[in-house]
């Protein structure tokens, strides 16, 4: 297939080079050009501006967040504005299910198709093709879609035509991996100050009741303080527990829980840990309890971008 | 070994069982007696007070709560009076940090020797002799017990001389459970009212990131609403919940997690809901997004006894 | 002065009234035009677009919302674009704070002046000239506002030379309203369901360490179930914490107990009590403690548009 | 009247003070004697053991907590054991519900009386007979015990016939002075982020819709960050949200802001902080934004004792 990608961060990269290295035919486009290049010794089409990613039959996205987004795809030269009848628009990043309908009515009125496919996996599972992929759509667009789909992840689930029911999958999927942060955090916190060793505690939670491999990556980096580099950077985890109240307010549900994490991130982020991996708002937890925690030790500059986007 | 046991309720008589299926001799004690005929057809003395379980190397105790614990620790004819010098009393219930060190206290000044083994696991668990044991105690005492928690568990985790620590460990192990029910429920409310098929919702998640048993059996049971009989009555769940905030409470640890899951069961048993399975919890969070809840449906009489102690 | 006015609500219009007793030659500008004939018989000239309040040297706004204000602001034809250089933005009312900041940036640019100046009080005050006026920006702004702000409140209250700050003070004292409303639905629900006659509770509190008019106005209403027509609506209310939780994300302050009180109007807004007035959230507190509730009275359909808009 | 008076500390000592400047003839007793001696020559009967205080037709209680209030109720010797049938004991200590129901429950089985009557007051209140008493019991023994009250306090507030709904009256208001406090400091940590001054703020909130006295004292003694010494300290804070929300579990009565305010209490002391006044927990919703916070500035080591009883 003749496909553009937009967005060429942590996640989007190694997803074009396996768009590529199935045979399809991309062209990419990047805010800044030099990643683009790696690309095109790969074989990649080079664009220069959005609409050159936009000539073909699917153009994917994956940009950081609603704003990046909003401006690729609407105004002069953007994809609304480029892309032929018939064309797909595959949006793979977590974004807000609001941009989500909007996108959708967007690409309706001009008689494009739009499928939000946002993914679960980190950088190496992206790389590998191993990624899991959400999506929801018109099922014809996403029936199309299926062999990219192959092409990047492991497995595809499918989750009706409505396109932002893929969104809030993404997010709400991002908000139980906070919380189950949150209550490792708070667990250890209690733990530790009675005077558990909070290593063999977590080693039994873990081969017991807890034997998970999202238990076992979260609770090693609480237990090991391994704030950075940051697999997925608390910025980015703020985001997402904020996109998922966002769809909670719309919707008119309530989520306690999550308001409590988006607490704890920016109790994190007003003492600089912004860029520390997501997983460090357990500080929060050790330092209420007056334990000692990683927020206190030192100063992390808020300033500092948030560096990688594991997981998740 | 020649053991005593008291307490046999859903936990209790399976374990007692296994204690004289490894060949131990043992006298048990409950207060209804019905129970203990059972066990006496497998070989067990039945004791006719408590005293009469005191008479041998050591003494199992499997009991509600705190207050049934108290009652036969303390007092005349009852396990700290008659116990011998050097003796093992075990205490497997699930009871609060502060009554563990009060034992543990008492004990010490007779000569005796305490060793907290709160276990985790379903009834099924306590049959096949596949509980977790968590055990904690002066070294040689726990070591002197090993045997017995061979014979009734899968595998035992130490956590250091302090008796406490493991009932530390338990109740925040109930904690992260009553956590993680929360966590889906709110996940399955947001969701749901945004028109996600729930079911295919939590297939996707357990497919995934959160492949763990402990998602799927509590995720099922929320999907299924299936509350009925219960595995853990939500007035237990409460019961644990309190302990973590009690323990909390003592160690000055701030648990607001824990906060919100107890409020929760508050919130269940004013609606009723005491004697349903502790995920019907669930249901709160549904009811407050506006979507049809089990505890609007029809009345739950609070006043029935909880049933059934699963799992955890 | 010479003023325009854009904004003839519940507060609007007795505020642009009081400006044209006082004296002042006032251009009215509303969406729908029913409510500026009234000030037409008060000697108001009746604008017929947005730029025709824009002549003078102060034009005031008093709208729903962001949006509202927004479409007024900014764009051809509108508030920015028409306003003389030196001219003066009197912003009134409750919006974000980050709106806030980007009006005051974009009027600088121009050389015009921009004024926040939120109001406390009801339609009734606003009637009576007794508002209180919050009110920050450029000093010699704000003091040539002066004669203005005595038209229409009985004081004013100044907080420094960054607009935006009138609107966090704003915001923080609806949400300060917002929680004693949680705090006052609490105590009641707890004193109610122990047997204790709730109105002689208030009457207690109200008499002795609560004797202030704002517990007596809203306990009043909680305890009377004086919902409905609603002084202040919850939707109105939700807006409101939402501005202060928004604030508090940009600061990176936390507002733990700003997000139960959302979460508490969410809850009333998915049982349909969207036009109920704000101390309703109260029922939400009762109905978990299973006392009988306002809101499992009758369904109060969300779609009914909010009516009223009182005090605060 | 012969009147018996227990516990003679900040507040007890002024209120047995009141009594016999009223003429009524009254013996102490206190656990440590020093106090007594100072009402000795006031003309009070110093007794050397509670029973000394029992042989009256009432008896005052007004001790620390639950513990120290059955440590002279129950027990040979004790108030329940010597009291004469028809004899009114009156507790004015701040303790739990269920212990108020306890020793009604004792009382009526010996034909003893029991009146519930909290106070509400600081200590200069109790020392100038200007308290609110709040009494609950059988109406006989409240009327009869009605020129005690008069003697130690300005006004009376009667709750029915059920003595533990006083005591519950009594925690529900102490509840919402810490939720005052809770909504107090997240405003000003918001504000105060946001650039605002602090103490302009409250003048204005003072000033205007919040013109109460008790938010006139503890937004003040934020603002000023005015800890020590403590007029009630944060140890005694905890202990009465503690048995609020006791009460709630009792009556199935969820209370997250209560929980929120616990929750901030064991922050404070996490940090040293059990002998600063309890609106010190202002300086966690400080210390959470990233602002200069008291609990960061120097160890306030927990072992301290409170120190001081105010108010409330």
């Amino acid at each position: 297939m003749k496909v553009g990608f937009i967005g060429l961060g942590n996640m989007g990269l190694p997803m074009a080079a396996n768009l590529l290295k199935a045979g399809h035919e991309v062209t990419v486009y990047n805010r800044t050009s030099r990643k683009a290049e790696t690309l095109a010794a790969q074989g990649a089409r080079v664009g220069e501006q959005v609409a050159d990613a936009c000539g073909g039959d699917v153009v994917f996205t994956m940009l950081a967040d609603d704003h990046a987004l909003e401006s690729v795809v609407f105004g002069e030269n953007a994809i609304v504005a480029r892309l032929s009848p018939g064309a797909i628009h595959i949006s793979c990043s977590t974004i807000s299910v609001a941009l989500a309908d909007k996108m959708a009515e967007a690409h309706a009125q001009r008689g494009q198709r739009f499928v939000s496919a946002p993914v679960f996996g980190r950088p190496e599972a992206a790389a590998a093709a191993k990624l899991f992929v959400v999506a929801a759509g018109e099922p014809g667009a996403v029936e199309a879609c299926s062999p990219l789909f192959d092409s990047i992840g492991q497995r595809t689930f499918r989750f009706g035509d409505k396109a932002s029911a893929a969104n809030l999958v993404k997010v709400s999927g991002n908000f139980l991996i906070g919380a189950l942060i949150e209550s490792c955090s708070e667990a250890l916190a209690l733990v530790g100050k009675g005077g558990v060793d909070q290593r063999a505690y977590f080693e039994f939670l873990t081969s017991t009741l807890f034997n998970a491999p999202v238990y076992k990556t979260y609770g090693g980096l609480i237990v090991d303080q391994k704030f950075e580099p940051a697999g997925f950077a608390a910025l980015l985890g703020l985001k997402d527990v904020r996109l998922a109240l966002a769809a909670g307010e719309e919707l008119r549900v309530p989520l306690p829980l999550a308001s409590l994490v988006r607490d704890r991130f920016l109790n994190l982020l007003a003492h600089g840990g912004g860029a520390l991996d997501w997983s460090a708002i357990s500080q929060v937890a050790a330092r209420d309890a007056g334990l000692p925690s990683y927020i206190d030790q030192s100063p992390h500059p808020e300033s500092s971008a948030p560096q990688g986007k594991r997981a998740t």
